[in-house]
């Protein structure tokens, strides 16, 4: 059994190659060859905080997979990190574990990142003008850098609620390649940007309908938990398409379930991202429809971005 | 954070001091001081397995615990333990992992069977003419262990499918302070035991409910996932008291469950272990009772279990 550290996993893993390992993953989901359970959740008051578990394996693999991610809000009060988690990769005929990835979060930031850039390979209008990215934190900078592989769209526009964070973000090292944007105001991001991504944690909506043109992709990441809401449920009564990574999580929580509740959509309008990847005839057929995919994170993305590092790790 | 192996544990923890652990821990849980979910389950076909995912935290404590445990058995025919497992501790305060126990299953088997001398300490008549085991695994083993803590009957009388393993098991060095008498009928060890302790992965029941004398407690460990099942559900109808270790999961799987389920009892007949170790007046009354143990295994005993063996080991 290999133990291996954040640093080690950073070091081995090409993130190029995560965006067809997880796209593999979204296939095998969707075409029902995997055993994912529901979502194993604790939640914490005091100081708030939340540990999701997710778990589960490809009928045809040789490995399962349990994840524990963490995210604890106040911490970097305490210049600790809010995210955390490890990855225990087991072996799938015999319960032996196989690696402990102690990545602290990071491969789920990959595979979460990945997963938008997948969306918009498949739904974002062909010609991007210039991306928006609504949120200042670690997922904000790996959704940037991972579209980087699906687009040659290179202006981004970023918007955070404070936007000190969103100056000292723009000017980070690894995305130097791109000429980034800070605006103070969503409207002018939504006015400029034909691919938006969302990626706060926040309870309330922070997209309005009227703010969304045609021709717009958005990918919301953010949220990923009961009591997350990034998008008005109107928006989605303007898409049309709506995509999401599992329709048993996005029929539980983030904004989709928010849609459903709230009696805006019906269920037989969403579509999976991997029937997408499979048909992508499914997907965005003009350059002026509205395209929303609502990513909770499946565990599929987990056990593939696990396989990967290490495999990577073991070569 | 600290990584510890299966030797090094079982190096330093105490068993002497498990009990009083776990007592602990059925006492914060039926006092509703400890957030626990529902079990996470994984299942495998080919060849079967299961993997349990058991989680949470006591409000006032300062950790919480993720614990895997894996039974695959068919393993052995490759000379490989059926059982595997590792504890997972983490701070409560910010989801930094404090401490990784790559126990092998070996704290789930002792939380279980300090679980089995919990019961048998509050439930079982206070004369001891011999104690029945049924099943001769790890959980056999380790229940007869940790009832030597909780009474002064060396006799113990072993049934197993397999007689030639129940013949190895009863000459296990550790347990040289019992007369182990193997029987191949499970009639005569009714008639003669009244501590009755049941730990197979048996589907089907094993014990009659024209079996059971008056004056005998049974403790049933062995049906802890759906489709499991050591009692006939008609026992239940015979028994003066029924305890669980949880509600929420022996209303859903386990023996209970089946008893429930098949309109044997009601849930207003159920007691849990928390609430006889709190108030003992709850529990036998008489010698000639006959009491049952349900234990399916929560995930407060793998916390508590965890914290002692973390502190045991950093002391």
């Amino acid at each position: 059994m290999k133990i291996f550290s954040k640093h080690q996993i950073q070091k081995a893993l090409d993130l190029s190659k995560v965006i067809d390992c997880i796209e593999q993953g979204f296939v095998i989901y969707s075409s029902h060859k995997a055993m994912i359970p529901p979502v194993a959740t604790l939640h914490f008051d005091n100081p708030p905080g939340d540990c999701h578990i997710k778990y589960g394996y490809a009928k045809e693999g040789k490995y399962y997979v349990i994840k524990v991610a963490s995210g604890f809000h106040q911490n970097p009060l305490q210049g600790i990190s809010a995210g955390n988690g490890m990855m225990l990769l087991f072996d799938k005929a015999t319960g032996m574990p196989i690696s402990i990835l102690l990545d602290e979060g990071y491969l789920t930031d990959l595979r979460t990142a990945a997963a938008g850039a997948i969306s918009a390979k498949y739904l974002a209008p062909k010609n991007l003008s210039c991306i928006g990215i609504v949120g200042t934190g670690t997922q904000a900078h790996f959704q940037i850098r991972f579209l980087s592989f699906v687009t040659d769209c290179r202006n981004v526009m970023i918007w955070g609620r404070d936007p000190s964070k969103a100056e000292i973000f723009s000017k980070h090292p690894d995305l130097r390649d791109f000429k980034i944007h800070v605006v103070k105001d969503l409207n002018q991001l939504t006015a400029e940007c034909n691919l938006i991504v969302t990626t706060t944690s926040s309870s309330s909506p922070l997209l309005s309908a009227h703010q969304i043109r045609t021709g717009t992709h958005i990918t919301a990441v953010g949220a990923d938990d009961i009591g997350k809401h990034e998008l008005d449920p109107k928006i989605f009564l303007k898409a049309d398409r709506i995509v999401v990574d599992s329709f048993n999580q996005c029929s539980l929580f983030g904004d989709t379930a928010h849609a459903l509740k709230s009696g805006h959509i019906q269920k037989c309008q969403l579509l999976e991202l991997g029937q997408i990847i499979i048909d992508p005839t499914l997907g965005r057929t003009s350059e002026h429809q509205i395209t929303i995919a609502d990513l909770t994170g499946v565990a599929i993305q987990d056990l593939q971005i696990a396989i990967a590092a290490y495999e990577s790790l073991s070569a």
